[in-house]
């Protein structure tokens, strides 16, 4: 048996006491196999793995050939930003229920670990955003997203009022609670509570969507992803960029929020036989009966 | 002044008395260009253009180097599907109001097309859907859209019940009115009553659009051009496959329709200056007012 | 004991072969309540029950106090639209899974029944639209719908053309492929695939709602039930009025449907203790969860 | 001539410039038709109308039989929610574009005023919300809301969790952006941008509006307004209750939101052939085309 994987670094899904046991279950597993394991730091603080290896989130990328996270979307999330730029490729482990990226089952961990690590698994590269935040000549900020981009509305003050264009060209002003761009990762997310579609990974594009629109005839956009979509704040006093819902920006009134593909992809590695449909379809509760 | 094209079709709304002045003058104007100019078919018999040499609406894309349209989507639609497999590029003349692929007004026909005539364009692309009709082992029909395929049910009998699948994976069953497989450029068309979002030509993928679901979370899935989708009647007394709003096929419960990307598509072209998100403000009335 | 209801007439689902076991049960069980039980013509055929008494489902409402139905919902609908004239009350008793309006499992059949005979149980009101289909001075037909009257296309030809007025008042011309006027009862239905509000059934109000409207701005209009609404085809070659998607008539252009509340309401009765919101939490798959 | 009202209370748009001439030749207007005229404080501050009476808008309601606001909806909806507990009725004349509620144009605005102080006008009463917020034992707030009662999330700490009860009947457990209950009125504002339906200002409900919820099934729910509608955070470190958009109340986990319908309706009079479908009509860009 070769290792396809010679090293690998755990995270746990953030503040959760449950993910010990089973950290240290994947750990012990992993020992076993040969791997060499290392915990990312705030986990190994959370579950008192302190005697492993412990490496910062930032740092995974170098001192690690694959990522296993234990817990949610969230997780995949927060972990997944920090490492695509790295290349370095990651697998989801899912505490509870199946997420939209945790694809395999505690119960299951082993088994289905132990292939991956041998080199069965299908690997899918997921598209993410870069995204600047501009004043006038000045650019605040660049930061990646996996799931969206999103412009919106503070807790006060009504609707904002955005302009958005694409590859230069002027779409439209818009007045609403917010405007998604989404990657197909994201779509699933945030985007299709407000009544975005689903885009299918291998879609090479991202789909904007605003939030309650003030005109009726505000539709998601989709746009292929060799697009650059600037979203201007043209009015309102209190509005934010938020960057997968972890991270944000305050925007000012004629601030730029432009987004484009970003040169970084996360990859996810799925165990063999993984299929989206039937991800979908669980979470989703679509019929399967004909 | 080179002539970037020296042969032109012609072709006019259907049965509209009102589409022979406006086509008289264009023939007349090309003539002036030294364009040699046929009239399809159907059309030199609507308006009486019977003098000028007369091509049937199949065979133009043999006999000339560029058809011009005069009419509306409708009439777009349907030149547009015979000529794709001919390669030959196809210009669009509105006779009312703009439509989503008519870009150029009756008013400005003669100086835009004279421009265009000169080699003064911006092409697009617009891909198709090939579309099979099977029952068993047999295909029973085999045919291309331009905007959609839609799998609906008829006057009576309620909803149908459908099973999806892509890429050989099933994706569900489904309980509705009907499903529509879009191309971006008939995202705009049927698919957006129904719902859809809006894709932008340039995205590489496909639109299915659920027609009034029985099941609530049943939502459109945007998916690659490299996709096979088969949709399959599971039950229902009453279906029909629709091609473009122009051809049908029955179905029976079993029969499949298999869908893919089409190898043809069809080459508009467009007044230099062209802008899709222009036209798209205009006809769903964004907003533009900061 | 006093029973509160004499006599009962059953009622199956239409052509159900699983239906006469827990029919002839029910039968028993009333027969030692000491009601006098009956049983719809239809049923009797369909699970062989003919040495009971049997009456045509037209005549139920003139030989018993109340009605149990075993089945779905369409069972429901079917015998619901046929006694409503005659006041007298509906029981439903699910077959399958929980309906919107069959509201007592098998399994608990005989002991929540025991009860509702003797006079435990919560009545409710559902309100009816009694429509006519007018053509110039002529009225075609007159029924009655407890969903929903549906004005829709047929199976080809494309949209079709409404003009829609309330109460006098002109509203607007809509394409679509169809349009719903839905009880509170029917909001749960149709109405609600085509994207329509769910209506309380205390609501005083019908729902009119656009099936995959041409325009992005029309969307569903709640309506006083004290309203007249009448939707005339003003272009269309193949279109249809159903009712509780049970009988229909063909429309031609100019033809009217005009629908306002029906004098007789349907009379439900349910268990003690029934609730609404946790019928449509359980179809709705909503969460229970904080 | 007699006239219907012999005082009037001029109200003009919050802090607009261009209101001064119009308001200066409204009071000018009824000066001469013999009404008694007064301002309302800011109003008069703002224009520079000092030299008249001038009322604080608390006391409009004492001061005065009728109030004329020019401005927009905005308007109407500040000062329809202090007039109302005084029966005192509101007429709309719009600054700019047609409003909901502001119904008589400004080059309309004398001749159809002569008429309606003559008595000629359609009286329309419009529910409001009486809203209390409650945390544990106390009651920290009671207000009223002419378009609606928003519970929303903050701008930073994503979707909030609300569990909803109606009439003592728990309904779901939530999660979301925000919750709206909407009356009539306020049924063409937020709620319609948030895919509510709308309702006809004589449908004695509400319709409780989820904006961008986790569930897909979590849909507009109208309820009757007979019913009392409790909205509780159960999870959400940022989340206020808004009242019209015009005031708010900061929640914590735990605290309720008690609405039902006000004791109050805001008393409009409309011009004589006032269309409420016309309007919508107008403002929603709807067909008149047969």
């Amino acid at each position: 048996m070769t290792l396809r994987f010679k090293s690998a670094a755990l995270v746990g899904k953030f503040q959760s006491a449950g993910i010990a046991e089973p950290l240290n279950s994947l750990a012990q597993f992993l020992d076993g196999l040969g791997v060499e394991v290392a915990v990312e730091a705030e986990t190994a603080r959370n579950v008192g793995m302190s005697r492993r290896r412990v490496v910062a989130a930032e740092d995974i990328g170098r001192h690690a050939e694959v990522v296993v996270a234990v817990g949610g979307d969230g997780t995949m999330l927060s972990i997944g930003r920090m490492i695509a730029a790295f290349e370095i490729p990651l697998i989801g482990v899912n505490q509870g229920r199946l997420g939209f990226m945790t694809d395999i089952a505690l119960a299951d961990m082993h088994e289905t670990l132990g292939a991956m690590f041998e080199g069965e698994f299908e690997p899918e590269a997921r598209a993410m955003i870069e995204a600047e935040v501009w004043r006038g000549d000045s650019m605040l900020l660049r930061t990646q997203a996996l799931n969206d981009v999103v412009v919106s509305r503070g807790a006060v003050g009504g609707m904002i009022e955005l302009s958005v264009s694409i590859d230069e060209q002027f779409v439209s002003n818009q007045r609403s609670d917010g405007l998604i761009l989404a990657t197909p990762t994201g779509s699933t997310a945030y985007a299709l509570s407000a009544n975005g579609p689903i885009l299918h990974p291998r879609v090479g594009g991202f789909v904007l969507v605003p939030v309650a629109p003030h005109a009726l005839t505000n539709r998601p956009i989709v746009v292929s992803d060799a697009s650059r979509v600037v979203v201007t704040l043209t009015r309102g006093g209190d509005c934010r960029a938020h960057f997968d819902g972890q991270s944000h920006a305050v925007l000012n009134p004629g601030d730029r929020v432009a987004m484009c593909r970003s040169s970084h992809a996360l990859r996810l590695l799925h165990p063999c036989g993984y299929n989206y449909f039937a991800m979908l379809r669980q979470k989703l509760h679509w019929s399967t009966i004909p």
